[in-house]
Order: C-alpha cells, then sequence, then structure tokens
C-alpha cells in the first residue's frame, strides 16, 4: 500500500481521511487488494491525493485527499471498495481508525 | 519515529497535523531526535495522540492529534522543536509537507 510520493493537493480548504490500522499479519492478497484500491480511488470524483507508509512491525497510516465529504461518502460506498473494506474488518485488520478531517491549512518545501 | 500503536483520541471535534516527508537519508541522529520530539511532544499541552510510520523506500506519515489549533501553534515554537525542525529542513529531509486539519468525525473497531 505504498505511494512514493507526497501528495500534489490544491489550496485549502479540502478534506482528508486518515486511515490508521495493524495489520493481522502477512497476506499476498492483502497487498494486491491495497494496490488496487489506490487505483481505484484515483478514477474517484474529487479525489486529490494519497500518502501512504507502513512501519516494519504493521502500524500502517495512509492518509487520502478529497475535494469534499460527499466525494469521501461516494468512495466508500464504492461497491468494490466495499468488498475491500470487508475483507479488511475481517481478515486483514487487527485494529483500524478512520478519522475525517478538513484541511485548512499546508505549507512545506518548495518542491515535493 | 514510530509509533506502535494507535492514537486513543477524545471525540471529535479536534485537531491533527498531518506531516508527509520524505527522507534524504540514513542518519542515526534523525531517529535519536524524531524519538525525542515524540515524548516532547507526550509533554505539550493539548497533545491528544501521535501515528507515525515509514516506508523502507524512506516516506513517512505522521500525525499528532491536538485540542485546538493554539495547542499546535504552541507546539512549533517550541524551543527545542525548532532547533529539530531546524535541521529537519538543512539535512534530514529531501521534502516535506505539514497540513493542519480538523477532525470531525471517526469510527473504527472498538478495540484499537
Amino acid at each position: 500500500m505504498d505511494s512514493p510520493s507526497i501528495a500534489k493537493t490544491p489550496s485549502p480548504p479540502y478534506f482528508s481521511v486518515i486511515f490508521t490500522s495493524r495489520r493481522s499479519g502477512a497476506d499476498p492478497e492483502y497487498d494486491a487488494t491495497a494496490a488496487r484500491m489506490i487505483e481505484l480511488a484515483r478514477d474517484q470524483p474529487g479525489f486529490l491525493g494519497i500518502e501512504s507508509a507502513r512501519n516494519e512491525g504493521g502500524l500502517g497510516v495512509t492518509v487520502s485527499y478529497w475535494e469534499s465529504e460527499e466525494s469521501i461518502r461516494a468512495w466508500k460506498s464504492n461497491s468494490e471498495h466495499q468488498v475491500a473494506q470487508e475483507r479488511g474488518k475481517t481478515e486483514w485488520y487487527a485494529a483500524y481508525r478512520l478519522r475525517v478531517a478538513k484541511v485548512t491549512r499546508e505549507y512545506g518545501t518548495k518542491d515535493y
């Protein structure tokens, strides 16, 4: 579920989904599904970017960025995504937390 | 800069700082400073929790949670933290992005 780069987001305000999880164990199907979900998210209306990292210890933090809360709800209800969410709950995650947050300001290095 | 667990945050609303970075290279001093900054953050007024992960490829996502925007500003201006921020800019990070976001809702597994 790696994202190689820092997301290029527009000027705030916009919305973010902070998804933090602990994996139950290794499963090659998880990696394939996670990669597919990133690909699928990129095609959704209102998608602005995604950043993801996971420690060797199993804790992962994925942040996706969206134009509106409505676009977040639509992505949550995407049918292929819902199948993946269900497998996440029952097979892949020992625990997770999902937070929706409105980005109000940002800054950083000129190039990123 | 690992955080072993998912943050136990109170009911929203509260605030988050999403810090995404690409490391320039390996430096043992970075690891020590990152661990120290987490320890120091925990002592700040308004601190609610922190989650952090970094890929082997070097992309890191750290999210800290705070009671108010004022507590975020106070942490940013902490003198020991400012020294670390400066070294981050000049030595440790090839690029970074910092986003401040207001968490409005959250959900997840019962235990986490």
